[in-house]
């Protein structure tokens, strides 16, 4: 047995990659995860925790000390030690700052000065840079002398002796050129160049438009600060991705599929209570008409499927809209186009449906005039839901307040309220 | 005016990025869009076909005659051309590939026979090859004789006589190694080898995992096929995480943002016939408790609250589970622990909001059996939501069904008819 746990203790030190074990441990319920954290050994620690997502990190950072958190980020890369340290309470971070060697402390201090959501926050520092004045010759013998080059390097960066940047010189071009030309004479000046103050879900976008490697950072001034790599921007792109998922159910995407119950209870219970408001409102609607209810019972029965009509039809307009705003496609010159489609699909559907139920709700209740009444309010809802579906985002944006995140229990609001309105209140006026 | 025409056919044609055409298309409205990509030249159509969404891309496909195809595609990757190949009808397929020359039939037939979500379908044929047994001088000499070397090429692959893959020389390595040695000595053996049919969404996976940039692919006997670059991957991952966005409202991840008025309407119109029997489902549970509603016309007003509580709390968890198994955190080890906390979590919201909304019925209509009623109901509800929450997601998955497209809609029949079914069912037992 104790020849099985050591086989454990071996297979998270190096035995697997860091990346396997941090899955291991993200798949892991908690009491099981912090057993095998503590298998770890202290120098793999940092390796482990740079693939762990916010909410782990989170835990385990916070049992460290400075000197800990020392050990364990040691040889790691600018940004991923920049990412783990503003996790940490900010007397933390100044205790490990001082800590560092000179350098380093630059380094990291450089990535610190920039929101982690921006291109500053994102960059490393590890550039290998040259002047645009040596031939290629020179270029590759300054290559050699490096032991190894850092990851993803597919270019060369170029700048001025005040480290402005220039240009790129691609790897796969130095390899292919003659090594008696300059620099100057094969670098590429037309590059992406990316402003350290870009927010990071736009530095996303160009390298998936643009399918970069790398990309180098400036500051106003044209100055070189360092390079983003693709590996940093697929973590941006599941990132953002997860969030308009996650959001839409009121969860943060850097929430852990296992985290612990009271954490878990306490977060939901928000959104629930948020969502109790909206159902309230519901109620309240629907209090308005008790009389008529008492009289036509009939009206409860069908109620609730006026509301989720227009819920269902607004929902799928609010996520083309949420998406089509994430994808960079919707302006204020597309914007008309959009809302004159979304009205007459909700027009078309609206009738459409507003027949079939029309026609169930008088064979059922044998009711013409109930059917009239569910059919018009079905219509009403449907064309209200799909306009404010595609308006609740562009709005809450404009407010910049987070769709994903507010959008979805207005839009119920909206089709609760207005459904229950419009059915319950054509039959009061149709019906006392 | 024919200026200003001149001028944007200019900028369509090269005088912008393919992506920004392409991103240009997708943000017009139908008809500008016809307007715009008929000014496109057309060997610069495959350029900006292969940027665009899906279904875009099958609208201009569909009318191109297959010399025009050949035209528009000239100069693009054989994993591009493949993939726009497979939007045409078999005949069409068929017809482009006897105009092809030969070798680049060969490529794009070795693709095509793989499923598009899978490695094969993904792979690129372009793959920069050397033997083992030579220096590192003679691959530099041998990469030099190239005009220029494929994109995102990071890495020389290494093959057998026989085609075999043996390894891989990552091209910076190449750079600061001695020349004298030879590619068995630096190159790396324990990379990742991609078998051929493996699914696009775990190549995404690995790729994200170990920040590779590119990999090779290989058949069942360890022969070299092709390899996968990151930007390939990149939109794999962006389609997979559209995927559970757009499925959990019923629609497509490859849909037009603009698309036209009456494929919109019909495509949605769907989904709310789904829905409506849902919604006809619940309207039949209250239907059989109309003689206490008439009686107690307070349920009428409250009812909604119960379902839409579950709903709530039931969509967190089926979010949270769909989630992590996109992710790969969740396996039948961990899956008690996962439905345990679900169950302890949904029992202490269901105990919160229940007092919660018991207190207002309470005050509301003065009526104390009312507020226990509701209140049991809401915990029954809740704990009902996120088991089913939790269980629907793993059961569709081992049916083979999707659980992001059929999860949301089976789960509100689950929250609806139980929160109906609770709360009339004890007010009936209680009341008449």
């Amino acid at each position: 047995d104790s020849g099985a746990f050591a086989q454990v203790r071996r297979m998270l030190n190096r035995g697997l990659p860091a990346q396997d074990v941090a899955h291991l441990l993200e798949s892991s319920p908690p009491k099981e995860r912090d057993l095998l954290w503590n298998l770890i050994e202290p120098e793999f620690q940092g390796e482990v925790l740079q693939h762990l997502v916010d909410d782990i990190q989170a835990i385990y950072l916070k049992r460290m000390k400075p000197e800990e958190f020392l050990t364990a980020t040691e040889g790691l890369e600018t940004d991923d030690i920049a990412d783990l340290l503003q996790q940490l309470p900010d007397t933390l971070i100044q205790e490990v700052l001082v800590s560092m060697d000179t350098q380093d402390r630059h380094r990291v201090e450089s990535v610190l000065s920039y929101p982690e959501d921006t291109a500053g926050g994102l960059m490393n520092t590890d550039t290998i840079t040259v002047r645009p004045d040596i031939t290629l010759d020179v270029v590759m013998r300054y290559l050699r002398r490096h032991e190894s080059l850092p990851d993803s390097t597919d270019s060369v960066l170029v700048v001025s002796r005040g480290d402005h940047f220039i240009g790129m010189l691609p790897i796969i071009r130095l390899l292919v050129s003659d090594p008696n030309i300059t620099v100057r004479e094969v670098m590429d000046t037309d590059t992406i160049v990316i402003p350290a103050d870009m927010p990071d879900n736009e530095v996303a976008n160009l390298f998936e438009k643009f399918d970069l490697i790398s990309a180098p950072v400036v500051d106003d001034q044209g100055t070189l600060l360092g390079r983003i790599t693709i590996d940093d921007v697929v973590d941006v792109i599941r990132e953002d991705a997860d969030h308009s998922l996650m959001s839409m159910a009121g969860l943060d995407e850097d929430e852990d599929t296992f985290s612990p119950i009271l954490l878990t209870a306490r977060r939901r219970a928000v959104w629930l209570g948020i969502n109790l408001l909206t159902a309230f409102l519901a109620s309240a609607v629907i209090g308005l008409f008790d009389a008529t209810i008492e009289k036509v019972v009939a009206l409860a029965v069908l109620m609730p499927i006026v509301a989720s009509m227009g819920g269902i039809a607004g929902s799928q307009t609010l996520t083309v809209v949420i998406r089509g705003m994430a994808l960079g496609h919707i302006s204020s010159s597309n914007t008309p186009w959009l809302l004159n489609r979304e009205f007459i699909v909700g027009l078309i559907n609206g009738v459409v449906w507003a027949l079939v139920v029309a026609g169930v709700a008088i064979l059922w209740f044998d009711d013409v005039k109930l059917g009239a009444i569910i059919g018009t309010a079905i219509i009403i809802n449907l064309l209200i839901a799909v306009l404010a579906g595609a308006a609740l985002p562009l709005m809450l944006k404009w407010m910049k307040i987070d769709p994903a995140l507010a959008g979805s229990v207005l839009l119920t609001t909206v089709t609760d309220v207005i459904g229950f309105l419009a059915f319950l209140g054509l039959a009061t006026a149709f019906y006392l």
